[in-house]
């Protein structure tokens, strides 16, 4: 069974990359950059670089969908590069096609704060997709890098799902009627990523999960049941939002960049700051077997298990890592 | 009389400098930055420590308001350091302070397009400030550099003057009541900004002015004794945005900066690309007596014309360039 995980920040280490393979991982769309500008995102893909010299014998880098089979023939993880904000390009619109030549694949316009492309989701006012947002738009379309509103606001996500020719994607996130957060999405946003062939990745971020970490697997996979009526079996599938081995400096660098001087505790807060704990049944990498099993017991079928796990997403990347 | 232009953008020589100091001109607001991110603008602070050597005899820098008497007394043209984007700040907080250290006093929070702080005049959308903005206005309160916001969209600019704990300006444009124009207030700006002790500075540049550059003095001076009665006699200056002495390519620069490949015309069109011609009786710095003339032809008291040629600039300044 093919596996593709949408959405992973984990501080790597040797026995992690082992972790993931041995979990059965095909390929991970990794986070390069929150609010890295371009000379740090060269950074960041350097030390991408050297991991994949250091470790070669387990991760290998995707710059196109066939490459995961490829990866999954050699039992290697593959490893998809993205943006969680727009930082890396700055605010030159001819960043794009170079970022992408440097193997980023995905890129989200906002990272819960205002970018210069459209509203992140903890804004209280959201202007939509910019007058630069829409340009970088049809770049992102042009050279085949894959837009993600993760992070993003609900008009902007509306008007990026809109103004995109090809399909969009959410990464990581769940829908806001199972567990209503800032980061989770309405049933206007999915129902309109779902018609336009768009895909979202189920998260298991504890702040994203109903019942945080005590979340059971039994109501996590009726919610993904029930996306699957709403969105359509062919639009959803796993982005974890796995964190790994992080301390809380890093947290707080997340959330707070250096926008603020006083802490944000993002959908945490300053009595429960730190990183939450993950539920029992998705500790790392090693438990994706879990979800299957879990959807399985609700009595999805085998196909549809598969298409969850990962096939969804390998079609929608065949497509979407294309230049047009 | 003192006369003070709280916007300009010149490609300075020393001719250019003669002529404005011998129009009587005692302090400029300069643009140091459209688009340029902190190193650029340090690259252009550079060149203007180098002209401060080369013309130490017509020019020196404003950090209070006082200079500005020094230089009426040394009959030299006081400059002061603006950014008209927050684009020298990048994603950092802390530069608020570098910069005004560096020698900035005046800040727009945007530049026509989104940014990082609030939205531009030029979108469709109006986020308003956002979370990076609230934190901003904060700090610029704080350290006494002045929030500018010409080129801003209505519901961003309302926010930003009730915000921010000082008063706030508009260096360069016109009651868009006189002169419909992208770049022109309304009147529930204007009435909000004068009765927070804001000031509005007239902007010359012919896109803001009733009928272009066609525009006539009389008609221009009844516009500023209209917005006198509208915001009180005490909020209102001169702006000219006075643009001299730069080809076509830095007028494409200044509005499709690195946002767009398809060049933006701003409030000309492709038919009326290049810069306007300005109305004759304001073609240079010698001109801005002719303005005092024109309010005086239309019987304002000498103490009221002297208070929109320099005086209400001075004021607001030796208030707003203090630390908290």
């Amino acid at each position: 069974m093919l596996i593709i995980d949408a959405l992973q920040y984990v501080n790597w280490t040797r026995d992690l990359f082992l972790e993931a393979r041995d979990g059965g991982v095909n390929a991970i769309h990794v986070t390069i950059a929150y609010w890295e500008n371009r000379r740090d995102t060269l950074e960041n893909i350097g030390d991408w670089r050297q991991r994949f010299r250091d470790h070669g014998d387990l991760i290998m880098p995707i710059r196109q969908a066939s490459d995961i089979l490829i990866a999954q023939e050699q039992n290697k993880v593959g490893i998809i590069f993205g943006f969680q904000n727009c930082s890396p390009i700055e605010d030159d619109l001819r960043m794009v096609e170079t970022m992408y030549d440097m193997g980023a694949r995905i890129m989200q316009l906002t990272y819960n704060n205002q970018s210069l492309l459209a509203t992140g989701c903890y804004e209280s006012g959201d202007s939509g997709v910019t007058r630069f947002g829409k340009e970088v738009i049809k770049e992102m379309n042009r050279v085949g890098m894959i837009i993600d509103m993760s992070h993003s606001a609900e008009l902007s996500t509306l008007q990026a799902i809109e103004l995109s020719e090809r399909p969009i994607c959410i990464t990581h996130a769940n829908p806001s009627r199972w567990h209503e957060a800032l980061r989770n999405k309405s049933d206007t946003v999915l129902k309109a990523l779902g018609e336009t062939g768009g895909m979202l990745g189920f998260s298991m971020y504890p702040f994203h999960l109903n019942n945080g970490p005590e979340c059971t697997l039994d109501d996590f996979c009726g919610m993904i049941m029930d996306t699957a009526e709403l969105m359509g079996i062919d639009n959803i599938g796993i982005g974890s939002d796995l964190c790994q081995n992080w301390g809380y400096d890093t947290l707080e660098w997340m959330r707070s960049g250096k926008w603020t001087f006083k802490p944000d505790y993002g959908e945490g807060s300053a009595s429960n700051a730190n990183w939450p704990k993950q539920p029992d049944w998705f500790a790392s990498s090693k438990d994706f077997r879990n979800i299957a099993d879990g959807l399985e017991a609700k009595g999805l079928a085998q196909v549809d298990i598969e298409k969850i796990m990962g096939l969804n997403w390998y079609n929608f990347f065949d497509q979407g890592f294309k230049p047009a």
